[in-house]
């Protein structure tokens, strides 16, 4: 197994989350706090750390005003894993956050694909399409390209000044301390993010308030260096943003999901029998070697991929899952009955939503008015 | 004296142009082309050398639109060497150039200066309002802030976008190579005076048309770069920038002139009265030590500096520059004879333009509309 490798800029094997916690010196996320117990996300760990949470929740417990920001680098399919980010999207949405989305296309060209025209289809298309379909509003929603952030003059000079100006307050040291070797091109992808995180406090946008920045853990860097800035900056009173922290969707075959990759994820955009194929063929089983091996040692859940996305997303009721787990573990549920139970979840998740999909086109202009 | 040292950031002792226009690669000026010959500046050598002038000259001669663009770092007080850089503007502007002025205020907080009101208060009242009272017209001239380039947000967008997405094209390496020992703070500033060259350029703009810049030879670190940041970004097909170089105005005890030594230069905001006090008892002087030792061997103008501010802008007529030059080197022309030629001509002009600078109050406004 690879060593665990977690920059901003890629993921290699397999991620200790422990050590993530300890390092970045992030605090381990209180999953059980009303009203975020109610989000299987949060209930069940995938959202695993947090910076500042307490303020976010306090925001919502007093009905104060907050923002919900976070960034898309679009690249290939919408998957489920993608799906795990929307979803939380979508319930701070519900909790009242005012939601800013920033496609990341400065930081892809910066960094990987020049071709702008593509990236922005594939920002429409495969993520904005799914947001809606999944429930995203258009009211209290800020949807918006780095290149091209408002068709307000003001705010738009708002945005890109603190990216700039913000560069004033970082030496060249600090900047290698958190991304290490540092290119022009990461440098201005780096200012640009630290002003997506923070413009929202700007006077042209909400002014100062809680921010929350639920990223993976792999974009940390960023959080931190807004973090240093925003106390560098005294004349903006930005309040420090708070961020959690999402473990990665574990792929289908096992180890990382990744774009690349068709055969470690499910497409919101695969056909039910795609998935189903899918599922049936690549994910990663538990079981054991023949039935009779594993009626009588049980199944081995904790490195089963059907029951982990199970738990992880696809059966949000408590009981429900503990009766896989424990059947499974017991032997009582065979490793193609448990791949069943997520077929049929995900096959007709699939069906209802490829339905809201087509409806969803009709909204896309509403999100891109501002 | 000390040795010459030319960067960017800060110029010291005294300069050797021709090294200057070897080093760097510039073309010496030729200065006698139609129609640059009517103007002093271009006449007599101020602008000493340039890139690429041909495409100007061309542009002019066939009518043909093109783009005069450069920045101005408002610090301190507007004198004769400010008024320089002015002439040359509003000569474009006569000549048929779109004027395009940047206030570079981003650079001022990045390298300089924090305090942005106080600095858009000395942009406004020592900058542009000497430059309407010289005869700058708010028709075909585009006086913007870095820090808020338009209302229009499509438009402010495509200048920020590109100054981001020209680090995509630059390397660590070649920035040092540039500018020597780089902060954040630093390429941030180039990154946007390489936008400030040429967007100007950019659809949302004028579209692709020859642009020439102004600047003193300091500045052409950012012309090398906005050239070759033009070549590596073919989507945009940008005309390789023109520039031309000026030399520094001889402060008035010899040596640089300096914003931060109130008895190196006059202020267009001096009385008259200061003025002249200044000249008489400040301006190093080529004369000798007597009256008679002076009409023995006559005064030196190369080095007297009321002669070189009498060539360089005061006074315009060949023919009577020529008469001063060689009535004071034949000892005919005493140096307080000099001195007050300078003087009646310097306190003529102080008093007109401040009548001038008062109405230009008025016409602020529409400067600042866009």
């Amino acid at each position: 197994m690879a060593e665990a490798l977690v920059t901003p800029w890629e993921v290699k094997g397999t991620i200790d989350y422990d050590r993530l916690i300890k390092e970045f010196g992030l605090k381990a996320f209180l999953a059980q706090t009303d009203p975020f117990d109610k989000n299987v996300l949060f209930r069940r760990g995938s959202v695993f750390a947090h910076r500042d949470f307490e303020r976010i929740i306090a925001a919502v417990r007093e009905k104060k005003p907050f923002v919900m920001m976070t960034g898309l680098m679009p690249s290939g399919k919408f998957h489920f894993g993608h799906k795990m980010v929307a979803d939380q999207i979508i319930f701070y949405q519900s909790l009242g956050a005012k939601v800013y989305l920033a496609v990341a296309d400065i930081e892809a060209y910066n960094t990987r694909i020049a071709d702008q025209a593509a990236l922005r289809k594939t920002a429409i298309e495969e993520y904005l399409m799914n947001y809606i379909a999944l429930g995203l509003k258009p009211k209290n929603c800020d949807f918006y390209f780095q290149s091209s952030r408002s068709k307000d003059g003001e705010k738009a000079s708002a945005y890109y000044r603190l990216a700039s100006m913000a560069s004033r307050h970082l030496t060249a040291n600090e900047v290698e301390a958190i991304y290490g070797d540092i290119t022009p091109g990461k440098l201005s992808s780096a200012l640009i993010q630290v002003s997506d995180i923070l413009h929202p406090q700007l006077p042209e946008f909400e002014g100062p308030c809680p921010v929350i920045v639920p990223v993976g853990a792999d974009q940390d860097p960023h959080l931190r260096l807004a973090r240093d800035i925003a106390a560098r900056m005294p004349q903006h009173k930005f309040i420090t943003p708070s961020s959690t922290y999402n473990r990665f969707m574990v792929g289908l075959k096992g180890g990382k999901m990744s774009s690349s990759d068709p055969l470690s994820y499910i497409a919101l955009t695969d056909t039910p029998e795609e998935a189903k194929k899918k599922i049936m063929k690549y994910a990663f089983s538990g079981g054991r070697e023949t039935i009779e091996e594993h009626r009588k040692l049980g199944g081995v859940p904790e490195i089963d991929v059907s029951y982990q996305w199970l738990f992880t997303q696809f059966e949000e009721d408590d009981k429900k899952i503990k009766k896989i787990y424990d059947d499974y573990k017991s032997g009582k549920l065979l490793s193609g009955e448990l791949k069943m139970i997520l077929v049929e979840k995900v096959t007709t998740f699939l069906e209802q939503h490829q339905k809201k999909r087509e409806k969803a086109k009709d909204k896309v202009e509403e999100f891109l008015k501002a």
